[in-house]
Order: structure tokens, then sequence, then C-alpha cells
């Protein structure tokens, strides 16, 4: 197929329209769905952020570090294009490209839809790609074993103080980007700083999705998670 | 007062907690509102991009360039904190912040409330501060004479690939932090190309809101528009 967009030939992997939930209660649904996925030994990461922070150069880096140890499978959402699903597919993972036709996030019935596009019987690891948007995704439960954000310097460490559901709701958040550090005033420590106030557990891993810096500990933190999800 | 997370004093500027509209057309309300500011000659931007692509560094650009020529208010929307609105009192002109507790966009309804509370019988040049958010703001008018956006260098030039009704509904795209450029793969020419296919008419400047490169013509094309706006 051709989008209408970018020209962009999908070969090797689905796109499916996703369709707007039917269930009374996300959250009962999100539940459910988290029970199929323990049940099935399926960890779900539901990887969300701006537009831009870098989520799919990060799953790719992800991938190439545990893509050994665990049958990845990644489902790629966006309002419309295919550029992401391409991006993942040359890594070797099993990848789908969720379109959710102008929804600003994805539910947990949508993205129950979503695994079963993708089939989940050969994976273990599955990652949802959200929507670009720090405010939206964020009221949802997606039925995810976690959730996880990223924040890249470029967008400014005062993030936390305008977006702080996300920042909240989400168990680890990289900082991605920090090869950029020099060039752009972002405070590592406020920012820290204003996240703990919101969530004073949450995992924060400085990393750069470019040069492959902490993607190592990030690597370590998901085996862990996968582990206890598990019960290994 | 004392804001919650980041523990700021709020002086000399107000802060409006936003109501959800009750209008049955957001359309209708919004070509209500537009009627009613150009018979007052009041012309309205409304500023849309992700979070963190420099939004309130570009306006405080923007205010310097033109404070002179016309009376600026400024609406800051957020979803909390009131970061913003203190950034932008500094650079003296009147502003107000407004609290969409939670909601990810403003529409015509809530963008009337907003300017009720800024007051403008002493403003000629008003101006929206949207939620950061490439998909939600999108989808409502607000009432505004002209829809701007931000995009970012470090965000990516497949941006209109993936948020292609935001860049439909623009009139003016500013490609900012340009002063960047070398440190980040963003090819302007494959964006323009993007961006031409979806609105073949839209203005675009590369802006660096940091060192100010491109202001004078992003401020000669606001005046431009603020002068037809009033029939002048």
């Amino acid at each position: 197929m051709n989008s209408l967009y970018g020209g962009i030939t999908v070969e090797g992997f689905r796109v499916l329209e996703i369709k707007q939930s039917v269930f009374e209660s996300n959250d009962r649904e999100a539940d459910r769905l988290r029970a199929d996925l323990k049940k099935d030994k399926v960890f779900l990461l539901n990887l969300m952020s701006s537009p831009g922070s870098g989520k799919t150069t990060t799953l790719r880096r992800t991938i190439a570090a545990l893509k050994d140890e665990f049958r990845i499978g990644v489902m790629e959402a966006d309002i419309d294009s295919d550029v992401d699903a391409a991006t993942i597919e040359k890594t070797g993972a099993k990848v789908i490209q969720l379109h959710t036709g102008g929804m600003c996030h994805l539910d947990a019935g949508m993205t129950r839809q979503g695994l079963e596009g993708l089939g989940v019987n050969d994976v273990d690891f599955a990652i949802l790609e959200n929507i670009g948007n720090l405010v939206c995704p964020a009221e949802f439960d997606t039925g995810s074993s976690k959730n996880a954000m990223i924040l890249s310097v470029p967008e400014g460490d005062d993030k936390p103080l305008k977006y702080p559901l996300m920042f909240s709701i989400c168990d680890v958040l990289l900082i991605n980007k920090i090869d950029v550090l020099p060039y752009f005033d972002f405070d590592l420590e406020a920012c820290e700083k204003y996240v703990r106030r919101l969530n004073p557990n949450m995992k924060i891993i400085p990393i750069s999705a470019r040069t492959g810096e902490g993607i190592d500990e990030w690597a370590n933190w998901l085996r862990e998670q996968i582990r206890a999800w598990n019960g290994d």
C-alpha cells in the first residue's frame, strides 16, 4: 500500500486500523488484559512521550540489546503514517502499525486489538509505542505491565511541572538526548527534583539513544521487570 | 498563591480555571467569537506545538519585536503550573494563566472565557499559547484570526507525516531551534516537502528563538496579518 503523505510502500508488516473501544470501564478492561498477559507470560511495556523525543530510536537500541534474550513484538501507534513500523521492521523484531484515525491515545480495548493483530503466541516482550502526546495517553490505562516515558533534553527540564499526570503514572523515565546537553539549558538535577515531588519511586535513567549511553542500565531495568512479571 | 509542584509564587497575573464548554457546535461558537474579535479589532493568534518546542521563548521574542506597535495580551494555557505566565509577565505584556484542569485542548468557548479573563479593551494583539500537544488542539477551532505552529529541529523532520491535521490547519509554521541544526539529523527541504503536500500555501519561517534569527521575518508576517485583519 501507499501512504497518503509519504508515498511509502509498506511491505512485511501489517497496518491495522484501530476502532474506538466499546467497553464501559476502561480500568476494568485494562485489569482484564493485564491478567491475560500475566497468564500468558507476555510483558507489555507502554512507551509514551512528546512527538520527537526519540521513542523509535530508543526502541531500536532496546531491541538490539534484548533480542537474543526475549522474543520482542512492537506495536507502533500513529494517527497516520507508517514510518516508525518501517524503521522497526529493519531491526528484525515483529512489528505491526496501528492507525488510530485521529485518536490521541490508546485505551485497553484498542491495545487488545493491537495485540491480537500483532499475535503474541511467539512474543514474550511486547512494546506499545503510544501516540506522541504527553496529555491524553496518561489518562488511559492500556493494560500494560509497566509504563515508561521519555523526556528529551531539548524539551526542557520544566515538563514535569506542566504535564504532572504523565510523570505520576509512569514507572520509569528515560531522559533522552543527553549527548546534546551542552547545547541546551537543561538542569538534570532540577528535573529530577520536579519528578520526585510527583513520583518519589520513579526510576530515572539518562540515556542517549543516538550514542547508546545509558542503554545498558535501561536494558537491565527491563530484564528485572520482565523476570519479576514472569515470576522468575 | 503557591503552585502545588514548583512552589512558585504567582504575583501580578491572574490564574483562571477554565470550564468545559457547553456549546453544541464549536464551529459555530468559533465563528461567533471571530466575528466579535473582528468587530473589536482584536487579532487573535492561536499558537500550537509539541511540549518543549519553544512556544514561550518565541513569544518573548515576538513581544519584544512588536510591543511598541501593538498592545499585546497573552493567554498561557496549561494543564497545571504557572511557569509560562511568570516568564511572559517579565516582558511587560498583559498576561493571564489559563488552567484547563487536565483538558488537552482549548475550544472556542474556553478561549472566550480566557479573553474575558484577560480583558481585551486595551489589547489589539491577543495570543493564545495553547496546550503543548500536536493532536487534540488541531481538532478544535478556537475562534482565532490565524493559527500558528512551531516545530523544533530536535523533534525531527518527519512530524508532518505523523500529525497531518495540525500541519493542515495552520497558516504559518515556525521551524524553531535552527541554531542546533548541526547537532541533529533534520532535513529542512524534506520537512518543507512533507508540509507542502498537506498545506501548499503554508508560510514557513525557520527561526531560532534563542539567537533571534528569523524573528524579523516572523514579526513582518504578523504585522501584515494584523493590518489585514483590521482592514488597514
